[in-house]
C-alpha cells in the first residue's frame, strides 16, 4: 500500500521564509519524517510538491492508479480550486487535508476549503505533525475499510 | 502531564445507536484506547462527558487547574457555544478540537467551528481513531512547547 | 404506544405570566388535556419541561427506549439548538415540533427552525390547541408507519 | 359556519402521480374526508382547486363574504405569492396554512412562506392528515374567537 | 414519439416588437422551423404559448399523459415559477429548459433560473436556433434513456 | 392620446374592504376621478383590473397599439413580476407605476419593485391621488417628448 | 397654509451642468414653477438649497414652526442622511420625497431611500414636473388630513 | 425595592484568571461594591452566577416575583440566548445588560446582543464600574416609572 | 480635568418636540444636570451641541487639547461617520458613546455604531440618566489611568 | 472556418472514471464525434485539452488568429476563472460554454458561470450530445453574422 | 492648466497627532511638495481642507470653472460621500483618489469608495508621496486627452 | 536594488487586441519605459510575463533573493490568488499593486483585490502611465525604509 503526499504553492519554502511563523522545518525535512513514520506503519509514500494547480491535477491523475490514497496539503488551493476537488474525487482515492497552521485562526477567507467536504478527514495546527497524525489517521482508515 | 478529554451532548449514545453512521464503538471503549495510548505517551487522561453547556464550562473550570491541554469533541455545541470558548481560553490551556465524522460532508450549520479558532488544531473524520491522532498531536504540541 | 412530551424553556410560565400575550392555560391543563386526548386515541403520554438545553436532551435520551415518537415544544431552543436535534434524530424516534404561537408572525429569529427539517410535522399557532391537533397528527402518522 | 378550502397548484395531480412520493390518495379523497371531519364538528366546507395565482385570488375573494375561515394548501404559490395573502388579509378572514409534507425537509426555496406571517396556524408533514388536523385547529380558534 | 412545446408569456411579441433586440423571426416561424426539424428527427410536436403561469401548469398537465419529453421556454417564468417545476416535475417527463438570448449576459434577476435544477439540459443564446438545438438534444436523450 | 390604466389584484376590493387602511373610496370611484381628470387634460383613458399576471400581460399587449402610455398600479405583482415588466417594455410605451400607500413604509417585501427600474416615473403614498398626480406626469412627459 | 422647499446638494448646478442628463431647468426656474403653481393650489412656499447635511437639518428646524409641510429633494442626502430623516421626523411635519430623475433606473446605491420610510410620499421619474406632482399631492393630503 | 443580579458563563474566573484582560477585580468584590451602591441608594440586592443557561433562567424565574428589576451581565449567552431574553420579558421585569468589556471592540460575534432588544439600557466598557453606573441607571429608571 | 460633551444633530430639539418620545426635559436641563454632577465629581465640563458632521469634527479637534475626555451622544451620526470617529482617534481621548433611548429597540438602522469599536464605553436607554451614568463612568476610567 | 474547442481539469478522465457519472464515452470519442460532424457542417476543428488554467489562456491566445470562435468546456474552471474569460474576450471571438452534467443540477458552487455573462450561448446536460448540439449552435450563429 | 486639490476631514490633524500612524509630515508640507512638484510638471495647482461634507462640495464647486483636474484626498469621505460623488461628476473634471495610507490593509469599512467608481485613477498606500504620483498620473492622463 | 516586476494572465496581449479598450501600448513598450525611468531613479529591473497562476508563484520565489521589492500587475489573478499573496508574502518582499485600468470602474468581480490588504500600495487607473507612478511610489517607499 502506498500512500501519494502533495504539497500545494510556496511549501517549497517552508524553514527558508519566515520561520518565526512556520518553524524550521523544511519540506524536505516533513517528507523523511512521513517517510520514516510510513516505513513504521509498513506503507509506501510518494511525495510531490508544485505551485500550480494544473500540476497538482495531473499529480493527482498520474498517482491515482498505483496510490491507495492521498495526504494533501493543497495550500492557497484548499480554499478555492474545485479543479483539485473534482480530481481527488475523479480517480476514486481516499484523501486527508492536512494544514501546518490552524487555518480557523488564520484570515477569514482560509477559513473554508473546498477540498474537505469530500475529504475522509482532516487534520491542521500541529506544524509538522500535522502531516504525520493525518497519515496515521489515513493509514488506519484505509486497513479499517480493508 | 494529565490531559483533559471532554465529550458533548449525546455522545454518550455511541455505539448504541445509529451505528451504521458512528460506528459500534462506545465511548467506553473510545476512553479506554485513550487511556492505553495515554499510557504509551507516558501521560495521564481524565475524561468526562455531558449533555449541558453549562456542565461542560463547569468541566473545563474544574479541569482547568490540574491538565496541561484538553481534547475536546464538544458535538453539536462545536458550532454555537462562546461560552465554552470563553471557558477553554480562560483557564489558559491549549485544547485540541476533534471530530468523530467530517463535519464538512454534512449540513452547513455543522462547517463552522466557534471554538476552532481558538484551538491550537483540528483533527475529525476518522471515527475513533479521531480522538487518538488528536491525543498524539496535542502532546506533541505540548512537548514542544515545553 | 406511548408518546414522550417536551416542554422547553419558560414554558413552565404559561398562564401565570402574560396571559394577554399566551393565554391563561397553564401548563398543567395543557398536559391533563394531552393525557385525555391520549385517552380517547388509546395511547399514552409522559410529560416533561425542562429550561436547560442539556437537561432536555437527557430527557430525549431517557426516554428514547420507551416511546414511540415525541411531540416536542422546544421553545427557544427551537431556533438554535443543534444538540437537541442530534438527541432526537439519534434515539431513532419520530417527532412533531409544536409552537403555542405563530412564529411566523413574530420576531425574525424565531422563523428559523433548527428541528424541522427532520421533524415528520410541525403545528403552530393555535395556542395550546397546537399540542392536541400535534398528537392527532402523530399519532395518525405512527399508525400509519406500523 | 363554513370553511373555504382552496388547493394550490398541481394539487389536482394528487395520488395520480409520483405516488411514492405524495401517496396514492386523491384530492377528491381529501375532500371527502375533510367534509366529514367538518360534519363531525359541525361546520361546512367548500372546497376549490386552481392552477392559477390569479384564479385563487378570485376565489378567496369570492369565499370571502360567506366562510369563517380559510384551509389553504398554496402549494408553490406558499413560496411566492404576495397576491395571495393581500387577498386573504384583504377579506379579513382567518386562514391556516397546510402542507402534505413537511417543507422544511425540502429544497430551500420551499422553507419560506409569504402566506405564514399573516396566518392563524400553520400544519405541516401530515401527509393527507395534515387537512384534518389544521380543520380542526382553524374551527378551535374560530369557536374561541366566538 | 411526441415532445411537447410551451412558450411562456411575450413571446407571442416575438418579431413583431423590438426586433432590433429578438430578430425578426416570429414565434409562428420557430414552430414551423422545429415542425420541420421534428420531422427530419421522426417525431412529433406539439406548440403551445400562454402569458398566464396557471396556463402554463395546465398545459403541462394536459400534455403530460401524451408526450415524450417537453422543450420549455417559461419566459420570465423561468425565474420564478415554482408551479411550472412542481407540473413539469410531478407529470414526469423530461424536459429542455430553452433561451432565445444568453440571459446570463442581461440583468441579474435573469441569472438564475428555477426549472433548470429539474432540467435534462439547457440550452440558451442561440436565438430561434436554441429551440432547434434543443429539440436535438431532447430527442437524443430520450433515445438514450429508450 | 389615450392612456393605459390597469389595475393589478385585489385591487376591486377597495373601498369596501379595509377601510381603515385603504380608505372609502372604490375602484369606480378612482376610475371617475382619472377620468374627468384625463379630460381636463385633453386625453382618454382606458382602465382594467385584473387578479392574474397573466390577464395583466395579455391587457398590456391589448392596449400596447393603441395607447400612447399606461399608469400602472401593478399592486402584489409590483415586487416579483418579471413578465409584467416584459410585457410593458416589449411593446414600447412609457409607462408610470403609481400606488396608493407608501410602500416604502409597509413590510420590507413591499420595499422593492421590478417594474420602476424601467418607468418613467413613481408616485406613491397619496391614495387615490396617487393616480391622478401620475396620470399628470405621465400626460407632460409624453407631450415633452411629444 | 406654506409649504417648505428643500433642494439639497449639488440641485444648485442644475440646468447649467450635464444639460442632456438633468435638462435646461434652473433651480431657480423650478422655484418660480412651484411659485406659480402653489399662489394657483393657493398656498405658500418657501425654498432653500445647501450643499451640506448639518445646514438641510438647521433649515428643516427653522422651517419647522411656520410650515405645513415640506416638499424635499435631498439629492444624495437621499440615500444616506438619518440625520435629515430625524430632522424631518422630529418636527412633526408631513413631507413629500421629490426626485427629478428616476433613482430605480440608476446606480444601486441610489435605489434606497433613507427619507422615504416616513414621507408622505414619493415622486419621482418627471424632471421638474416631479417637484409640481408633489406638491400638488402634498396640498391634498394636508388638505384631506385637514 | 430589591434588584437581582445575573452573572452568566465564566465570570466566577474574574480575578484569578487573565488579570491583564479582565483585571484583578473578583466577582465577590463586584457583588461587595453593589451591595454597597445599593445601600447608598437605598434598594436591595440579590446575586446569583451561573454557568448553565437553563440556570440562569431557572434564576430569573425564581427571583421573578421578588425583585424590582435585573442587571444581567449574560457573559456569552448574551449573543445567543433567547431563552434567557424569553424568560426576562415573561417575568415582566425591566433589566439592563452589562459588560465589563466594550463588546463593540472585540470579536464580531461578541457585537450582537439578543437581550439588548428588550433592555432598558446597555452598559459596557467601564469594567466593574459598568455595574454600578448600570445599577445607578435601573434604580433611575424604575423610580421614575414609579 | 475637563471633560468635553457633544451633542449631535436634532438634540437641540429634545424636550420641545415629541416628548412623548424623548421626555420633556431639554438639552439646557441635561447640560446643567451634567455640570451639577461635573462639580460633585470634581471635575470641569464644555458642552456643544452642532446638527453638521463637519461641525461636530471642528468641535472635536479644537477641544482635544484642552479636555481629558469626551462624552458623545452622536445622534444620527452615532450611525455612519466615519470622520468623527477618525477626529475623536485622531485627537487621541478617550471617548464615551452615549444614547437617551435604547437604540437596539428602535430601527435596524441605529443598531450599529460606527463609534463604539473605540469607544471606552457604551451607555444607552436611561434617558437623560444615560449623559450622567456615562460621565460617572468615563471619569472612573481616567482616574484608573490616572 | 475552423472552431477551436477547449476541454478543462480532469476531461481527460472521461470514460475511464466514475462512468457510472460521466458515462463510457471517452475524450477521444467526442472529440471524433465532432469531427464527423464538422465535416458536415464544412467546417474543421482543432481540439486541446488542459489541466492548468494558465495553459488554457495559453491554448486561447494561440488558437486566437486562426479559428472563427471556441467551444469550451472550461470544467471547474467556468466557475471560477477571470483569467480564461480575459483571454477569450481578449483574442475576441465568440464562443459557446459546453456542459457535459447540468451544472444546476449539482453543488451550488457549480450554478455560477463566469464564463457564461460573454458567451454566445450556453449548452449543458446533454452528455457528449452537448458539445455536437453547441457546435451545431455556433456555427449557425457565425453563419449568421457572416 | 491648474489642478485642484481637496483634502477631507481630519487631514489638517497630519504630522501633528498619531504620528506613530500617519508620519510627521504636515499637510502643509505636503501642499508645498505639490507646489513643487506642480512647477516642475508646468501647472499651478490650489489646495483647501476641510473636515464637512457640504464645504467639501461648495469647494468642487467653486474650483469646477477654473482647474482642469481634481486629486482629492477625501478622507473619511471617500466610504460614504454620494454628495462629493456627485459634485465632482457634476462640474465635468477628471479626478484621481489619492490615501495616505493603504486603506485594503485597514478595517473593513475603509475597502470600499463610493467615488473610485468614477475616478480616473486611484493611489494609495505610499504616504505623503501618493499625493506626487496622483499629481504625475493626473497630469499625464490630462495631456494624453488633450 | 532591483525591481521585480511581474505581469500576470492576457497582458502578453496588450497593444495588439481590444486597442479602444486597454490602447496601443505593447507590452514590450511598457517595459521599456519603465527601464528608462528606473535607470534615471538609480535601481535596475526585472520583468516577467505568465499566464499560469502557479508561473507567476514560481516567479516571485525565484524573484525573491535577488529583488528589493516587486511591482505587480496579476491581471485577473489580482482578484482570486490567495497562492500569489501567499508567495508574496512568503519571499517577505514590499510590493505595489499596479493596474492599467480604473478596475472599479469595471465588473462587481474586479472590485476586489486579494492582494492589495498586504500591498504598500495600490496605483491603477493611468493606463500604462501606472506602472510608472508605482514604481516612484515603490522607490521612494523602499528609500524611506532604508
Amino acid at each position: 500500500m502506498t500512500i501519494g503526499v502533495l504539497h500545494g504553492p510556496n511549501l517549497n519554502l517552508l524553514g527558508r521564509r519566515e520561520p518565526e511563523v512556520y518553524g524550521r522545518t523544511t519540506l524536505r525535512e516533513i517528507d523523511e519524517r512521513l517517510a520514516a513514520l510510513a516505513a513504521d506503519l509498513g506503507v509506501g509514500i510518494e511525495c510531490h510538491q508544485a505551485n500550480g494547480e494544473g500540476e497538482l491535477v495531473d499529480r493527482v491523475q498520474d498517482l491515482g492508479d498505483r496510490v491507495a490514497g492521498f495526504l494533501v496539503n493543497a495550500g492557497a488551493y484548499t480554499h478555492t480550486s474545485i479543479a483539485l476537488l473534482d480530481a481527488l474525487v475523479g480517480v476514486g482515492r481516499p484523501f486527508v487535508e492536512v494544514h501546518l497552521s490552524n487555518v480557523h485562526a488564520r484570515e477569514p477567507f482560509r477559513h473554508r476549503s473546498v477540498l474537505a467536504q469530500r475529504a475522509v478527514g482532516v487534520v491542521g495546527g500541529f506544524g509538522a505533525e500535522s502531516y504525520l497524525v493525518g497519515l496515521r489517521g489515513l493509514v488506519a482508515v484505509l486497513r479499517e475499510r480493508g
